[in-house]
């Protein structure tokens, strides 16, 4: 029986939740989730593993898009309850933690982030992505940190520039190609 | 296109690792391994994702037996690098801790614990999962902490008694059985 | 003999780091380090903990003003090795994590914040902070992000509004009170 | 103005918490609080910081040990709320972890361990603090897993030998020469 050894990329997707926890506000913006489905969908048909929050909203939405198309998704989340992440989420990561701390997961746990919109969580991240050398990018058009800190540097050390796409294929093949040249992930790669 | 939205349980396996961290000394007991494998593939066909180290040893025959059985297996690393995992590794959670504070990670993950021979990692792991109120069957007749600690509570507050079984597939079934009367999670139980 | 007991204020502070963070660059400021002593040396004249990340720049200012004037200072640290926070550090929380996940832990230690200039580290402090509804006040003319987030919101929800200070002596008396008013700390206040 | 750098040990003290955790069952034993006390007040004899878990039993007398003595306390305490430690507490380490992580906090941020009594919270961190080669000493003759595991390696790695001591005093001078002697510390040692 053939194994195929799985050393694929994992691909953080960070972004705004969903309604339930901007109550009485706007609702989300529609792009964002099928930005956040179609990023998913290519995640799974490139063979990578989608990390996330778990949660509603764009992570819903990107883990729905993977599993609508045979691939494998993780959901990091807070708290010490198992069973809290949204119905497409594989692997629950119960992180045990609830001073927000899990974030750091969720970027250590991938090998590149793509940004999609975002409040205070996404602009915790990407700082969290930024230090670690993570490369970033940043989806176009769609309202929140991202859009704003696409194309920047977030501090003096310039580790690494936060990258923009127009389309979710484009922040993909970008993200992979940053990935590869990066190359801390090459030495395993399958192609 | 019909989704199986993933509800299933967790369940870790923990116990010796590989003879990479044993220089010098005896080889691991070829029992364990083969118990391992057992339970990674019983874990595998019971829908149930795996989730261990990720290292080697036990570790690596349980996540082989759930992959050459289409399982889906998560293995906890520590250090802040990916691609540490052993080959039938799916989800690497990197997990950005070194002072082994990552082994309750491991435990907050699972619904449950199978504990498999084992040194201090496994002591650790189990004394974890002892205070989390996580249902734990050891393996009896392999040596190390799972076998000393079978049958008894880790102390006077007797939150949980280590269960004792003598296969795998009667430690898989009694661990099954706990977790669904303790109920945590059971609400979501398809069955 | 009496012993007071300790329910003081810990009061966080965050800003850039030190030169050896930023080789070949521009020194930083030195009205950051001035600001940062005068803020340690008031959290102790008001029997408070300082709470910081144990580095140099800011951090080491901080924690002098504090240590010379019989205050009591913790360093957060990443990794897990004794002995590496600046030598006016009194606890070394050797956080044992190497993905940045830290500074969470200088947030959750702290019941407010105080935030001078300031790199990525500094951004990813102050979206914990607001996150976890912690009053943050940002001092004015320091170049950073602090100074760029001073007086706004980081999101729509609107969880807690980043304020602004021109001297520390504003900050601190501003912070206080707005932890006093927040109540959280204030049942155990001895004032 | 002559100011001491801090560059001093930090301790640990493990053991049984307070009756609060025990209900309806034996009150916790006498001479493991008077012990704990002395080991407090040994360590801010010795200049030294004590760390703990900064609940009650065990952990608050040690705390009052060195308070009285005018000692630096730290305690490391779960979830996200300040001001949960005893009043002998003067650095509240909030860890932001309600999986039992942040056990491997007060594991890191000590240079060695004094054990004293203790159930499955005890034996939980005696296995990090001996994964983590950090000398142990337990005190001879005080019911629970410290007792046990006297004297004894944790298994076939030996990586460190759990120390017994008869007194307070006996305890912490062998702790000091096991740290002494790792030379993990020596280094900024100022004797």
């Amino acid at each position: 029986m053939e194994i195929k050894h799985i050393r694929n990329y994992q691909i953080g997707i960070i972004g705004s939740a969903g309604w339930e926890e901007y109550p009485g506000r706007k609702k989300p913006d529609k792009k964002a989730f099928q930005t956040a489905y179609e990023i998913g969908k290519l995640v799974a048909q490139n063979d990578a593993v989608l990390i996330c929050g778990g949660k509603g909203g764009v992570m819903e939405e990107a883990c729905r898009g993977a599993k609508e198309n045979n691939g494998i998704t993780a959901g990091v989340i807070s708290g010490n309850e198992r069973r809290q992440s949204n119905p497409y989420v594989d692997v629950e990561v119960v992180s045990g933690m609830v001073n927000n701390g899990e974030e750091a997961l969720i970027i250590s746990m991938s090998d590149g982030i793509v940004a999609i919109g975002g409040g205070s969580g996404t602009l915790q991240e990407i700082a969290t992505a930024y230090r670690s050398r993570k490369p970033i990018v940043a989806l176009k058009g769609i309202k929140g940190w991202a859009d704003k800190l696409a194309n920047t540097y977030l501090d003096e050390r310039e580790i690494i520039k936060i990258d923009i796409a127009n389309t979710p294929k484009e922040a993909l093949l970008l993200l992979l190609k940053r990935i590869k040249f990066l190359g801390k992930a090459s030495i395993y790669d399958k192609n």
